[in-house]
């Protein structure tokens, strides 16, 4: 599972961390959502983060996976709520269209389009991490938009 | 959410709880969730289990469901770990042939037999309930022939 945390109080957001959630190898269903949350727990406490993004998922060809991904999905939305952080979610579309412009780009243009937006100095070539910057930028975005919007009316 | 905590001290095994696990209408997934935890937390502190059993679905007609059951297994499951719970999984037609007989058995066939196996007074009516109880059973069931097994060999 990749995570990434953005400070949104500079222009453009920075990238505090991001990385995957090692779980070990070999173990139960149990003991990879138990790794998963305190992982996360960690994450909330070390950066105080106010809102929490994650990917909106319908569809997955392998159901075993899709219900896998589900369950770490379910821990992750608790540690959210535990800490007292908003939650939004974003499909695998509105990610791609917020960072690229278009709801059909591929993996290696969102990639492409995150060194250029943040301005990073190395791409970020794991897609589960590519993807957790693209969600938290997508957030940004969003929220930006939001109050811009509640400004103006 | 259905669930029941048995004691399989007794024989035949004794009903020491059972019931849905209340969520609130008309909150987030997230809030959903956390009112789960809650809810399973404060059961394993009341009657501290040493086993969690629990359903295992691959398939779901509403894939919508299917992902909120998911992520609510995957919290269920997080519970279990943290209360250092040992964790069993059990398809519908497991539970279905151990508490009838038959992996093909409906409903109604379950509830009748739990009412009988149990000696309940009144029967469970409550679908989900009744897979509670059932799944608790099967688990006793499992777990006193491994034992036995393990005891002959």
């Amino acid at each position: 599972m990749g995570y990434a945390l953005l400070d949104h109080s500079t222009d453009p957001p920075r990238i505090l961390d991001c990385g995957i959630v090692e779980t070990p190898r070999g173990v139960t269903a149990a003991e990879r959502l138990l790794a998963i949350a305190t992982a996360l727990e960690h994450l909330i406490r070390e950066y105080g983060p106010t809102a929490f993004a994650v990917e909106r998922l319908y569809f997955n060809k392998n159901v075993r996976t899709a219900m896998a991904v589900a369950e770490a999905r379910g821990v992750a939305l608790l540690c959210a709520a535990r800490g007292g952080l908003t939650v939004a979610e974003y499909t695998p579309q509105e990610v791609k269209l917020s960072v690229t412009g278009t709801g059909g780009a591929d993996k290696k243009q969102v990639q492409r389009m995150l060194s250029a937006v943040l301005s990073l100095e190395a791409p970020i070539t794991q897609d589960n991490v590519a993807d957790a910057v693209a969600i938290a930028l997508t957030h940004i975005r969003r929220a930006k938009w939001d109050s811009v919007v509640a400004a103006a009316t």
